[in-house]
């Protein structure tokens, strides 16, 4: 069973936390057009009992499906900027919400000026991307960061919060313990049968895990920064190192590029993503970013991380 | 080799048309929402170089991918009604032609009001649905009749132009060659050195081929009138005879309605397609529409029908 409150949990060293989801589904991994075996832009991420869409290509909703993604239960979608490969299966995703259900949960939209949803689809809120804070919640936030490819394209960094870890061993041998723990995170101390613990002396703060997705970007300073650190960046490469003039035209990266911008930003991991339907094979892509930055994976449709 | 002018070949006997493809494929079987197994409604018709849509709903171009019809070559596409779930994919596709070409080969878009598109295509010409002839070439013609469903609710009738077949054992005992059989079928008769030869006497007439596809419709007289005499009908049945009430609240039909409208039209064979997920397996409504209508099948992505 998945706990259903996992700040409840985090926050009560009493309870075992068995289950954590926190799992990146890539549901669509191709770039401009589909191939037989590439979806249309889109990845899900599941984190504890909420689901969040970055990206809604065509045939997103089919994808959701197919890889057994909580179809019906995402939470909020995020759309990178206004092209249409990134945005078009929304469409078919709100009017199946609107089909199947008399009142459908609550969806957060956030979307580039240029993207519009009509008016049917009363269970949606929208909200116009900008540089900010988009999503705050107890246990993690989502913001967005402009970068360049076409007007209003933005990377989205989802950000877990941080958790105070208790060394249980030893804020029992103090004298700790119930309602104890929730009380030394409110005020800092806590009075027990053998006197005053501090919350420094009996616990340390792991800190949150950062993913960044860079939706379309040229390679770039923004992204450099944005991914700072990240243990995941999940970046597009829509190019190899040959066409390095066309990913500047087109304001795309290479593999080379995002594996540049990974060593850079001192990411622990990257995955590429967005390749184009002229690699059939994209072995030297996996290659030339492996070059620079060993930690390299090229997505595929349905590859799952758990993180 | 398919030939690139049927016509010139079905007029000229002295070549052998060794092949002459007409050729339906099921891209999406599905009923308002895909299932893993069934895609969204959409249907592929390949006669001779020709080839056309019916329907084209979310991750169609995909689909044709799938499925090896001919990608990229489609030369019009008809959308039977304006819901979003029959026509979603087409601007995937548009969108797919703009950028994969300079200058992509012309297409034909019958759309039916409500349905419109960017005016930033423009190799594509829309013609707005009505009860007529929609699409006349010389070997066959496409016509859209109105159903009940929603507003602006089409079924279409593909007919093949009849062809003139020569009894050719006779034709030549009687003096012909050559480009008297152009001639003949010009004036009615030629001379030949043994004298007048009439048409009636050495030909026959091949009837053409029909075939119609509901779209989203509901059983009525319309539908029977449009298919009287089809070598294939196709035809919705969204829900089996246990599901009549709701199939009539909603303009749909079920199997048993299908396989009645079939009968009463004296088609040769009827498909049933627009399966409603529900059916996850669909055997069900297979067997009640063949207690009407023996010569009955069912369609699944990527069924391949050759006439």
């Amino acid at each position: 069973m998945h706990g259903k409150n996992p700040k409840r949990m985090a926050n009560n060293p009493s309870r075992i936390h068995i289950f954590f989801m926190f799992q990146i589904t890539f549901l669509g991994t191709s770039g401009g057009t589909p191939t037989v075996e590439r979806g249309m832009p889109a990845l899900a991420l599941k984190y504890e009992s909420d689901l969040l869409l970055f990206d809604c290509g065509e045939g997103t909703q089919r994808q959701l499906m197919r890889y057994k993604v909580g179809y019906g239960s995402v939470d909020a979608i995020f759309i990178s900027h206004p092209h249409l490969d990134h945005y078009l299966g929304l469409f078919g995703y709100l009017e199946t919400l609107r089909l199947s259900s008399p009142s459908p949960r609550h969806l957060d939209l956030f979307l580039p000026r240029g993207v519009e949803i009509a008016d049917r689809y009363p269970f949606a809120t929208v909200a116009q991307l900008k540089k900010k804070d988009l999503l705050k919640k107890p246990d993690y936030e989502v913001s967005a960061i402009p970068v360049k490819h076409c007007r209003d394209s933005f990377c989205f960094i989802f950000r877990e919060a941080d958790r105070i870890k208790f060394h249980e061993e030893k804020a029992h041998s103090l004298g700790m313990s119930g309602t104890m723990f929730k009380e030394i995170q409110k005020k800092g101390k806590v009075k027990t049968g053998t006197g005053e613990v501090l919350l420094s002396d009996v616990s340390w703060v792991k800190p949150g895990r950062k993913i960044v997705y860079s939706g379309d970007s040229a390679a770039g300073e923004e992204i450099i920064e944005a991914a700072q650190g990240a243990d995941l960046l999940i970046h597009e490469a829509t190019f190899d190192k040959a066409r390095k003039t066309e990913a500047l035209e087109r304001l795309h990266s290479t593999a080379e590029d995002a594996a540049g911008i990974a060593k850079r930003a001192g990411v622990k991991r990257l995955i590429l993503t967005h390749i184009s339907p002229r690699y059939s094979e994209p072995s030297a892509l996996l290659e030339e970013a492996r070059a620079v930055f060993p930690e390299t994976e090229i997505a595929f449709d349905g590859m799952k991380v758990d993180l």
